[in-house]
């Protein structure tokens, strides 16, 4: 069984991306890329978030900058935000943090974002663009799996991948992407959710599956083929009062006994989460290139 | 066994349209929704679908216009017809017909298009919207199967639905929006391809089976679950020398054996292609009262 360790990929990726940085930014005399990101509020889970984002950015040399408000900012002042950062030159990419709060709409944000600094991949014309097979910002999570399956050469041609959970941007995009006629692609895809009468039925069947249900333990070893191929996108806190921080991170697969079963797997904490920060850089690093017209 | 009759359903439609036209157009003092379509070159079956455009649109009480241009018609120029129609107040939608010429860029052209005008759904912004589940231009073929689905009260929610091909125009797009969550949609959707290895194993698991590969009698009845749903989009010119036009059409199911087998069945002609031309009518009535934001 080969563990999916998402910890050494994404510092191995770093590396590469931080050594791109030096020699095609820095060493030639051009400003680092620019990741800037907005958050409103004071969610706990996107304060990490966006700690992390900082911390990532410093150990790649990107230039990072948050733009802080608080939660009673209003959705005028964030499409302001947004504007100012559209028309920045000096910002590369920029993210706004979600949640946001209940006032503001967040498909108006998204949609004010202009498409070419979308490092998250939610416009509506990126996502567009993603299922029309056109160069376009990926999201991140599904990006970061697709990285994932690429670098540790798992073939997805001919395969049958199952995906349990239909988020916009999570289930839904890796489905469309990974039925994609392209290289690391060209599987055979069924997207299964919460009303599909016998998901087992699909997840006896899967070559890869890949776990988005947002359901702590949900899939169990009796779910599973001998050999598959286990992504597991859950990421669930529970109360631990051994752990220093109080808590214990859980995914939706359970791994002790799945792990048993398949060829391979994700770990939860370790695995597809820290995949998705790269993701972001990645498209930071393709942003400031202008890799995308 | 259903015949899934698309002559009846599109005639029905067509005076479900004709009605509204009447009562919300011309009756309140408005002028009547207005279709344009653009045409380059003499491919023949362009022709012939801008002919049946043009005659639909009269059948309902639409304004129809038609801008041909030569094969050598220049990229800048369509571009410049393309401005034009975007700005003319007095158009409410208007499709290029594809293919175009070879030294034309048709992902150019498709882009430049105003997505509020852009009755065909091909936009990038349209096709993200549709992912994302939000108000949209749903592309022709895939929302005429929708309609077709619908107005027959063929269950969908927890089905298994089994789509053969995965083009940008039918396959992908029917597959998200037959699994989006919505009404008359949650299915379950497996997405099979030329790249599938054991396209029968999921064949004759589906209880709805969407058949849009481009290979004339593809599908046999051993393909097929017994009762269940298929929906025919292949369409094939096979030549007759016994019938007046000298050919004959034929879909990518054998629908002689396969009728026997199944609860409905689209017959090709008369099925989906006639549902096509009502969701571009159906779609111009939307961009007319502007329900499209």
């Amino acid at each position: 069984m080969i563990l999916l360790d998402g910890k050494t990929l994404s510092a191995q990726i770093k590396s590469e991306i931080a050594r791109e940085v030096k020699k095609d930014f820095l060493d030639a005399g051009k400003p680092a890329p620019h990741l800037a990101a907005v958050l409103v509020g004071e969610d706990p889970a996107s304060q990490t978030y966006v700690t992390n984002k900082e911390k990532s950015c410093k150990e790649v040399g990107f230039t990072s900058s948050v733009y802080r408000y608080p939660a009673n900012f209003s959705e005028k002042n964030l499409l302001e935000v947004v504007d100012f950062l559209n028309n920045d030159p000096d910002v590369d990419g920029f993210i706004v943090q979600l949640p946001l709060p209940k006032h503001i709409s967040e498909q108006k944000i998204i949609e004010r974002i202009n498409p070419l600094k979308d490092v998250d991949g939610f416009h509506p014309v990126n996502v567009g663009r993603m299922m029309l097979n056109l160069p376009s910002f990926l999201p991140a999570t599904p990006f970061g799996i697709m990285t994932m399956l690429e670098r540790y050469k798992i073939e997805t041609e001919g395969k049958h991948v199952v995906v349990l959970g239909r988020s916009n941007i999570v289930g839904t995009p890796i489905s469309l992407m990974l039925s994609r006629k392209a290289k690391n692609a060209n599987a055979t895809v069924s997207l299964c959710h919460s009303l599909t009468p016998d998901i087992k039925k699909f997840t006896l069947d899967a070559d890869i599956l890949i776990v988005a249900m947002g359901k702590m333990g949900f899939v169990s070893a009796d779910m599973v083929k001998k050999g598959a191929v286990i992504i597991d996108v859950g990421i669930h806190r529970v109360t631990a009062k051994d752990t220093k921080s109080g808590y214990r991170l859980k995914g939706d697969v359970l791994f002790d006994e799945v792990s048993k079963k398949c060829s391979a797997i994700t770990p939860v904490p370790g695995g597809v989460g820290l995949m998705t920060i790269v993701s972001l850089l990645l498209n930071t690093l393709k942003a400031s290139k202008k890799e995308i017209k």
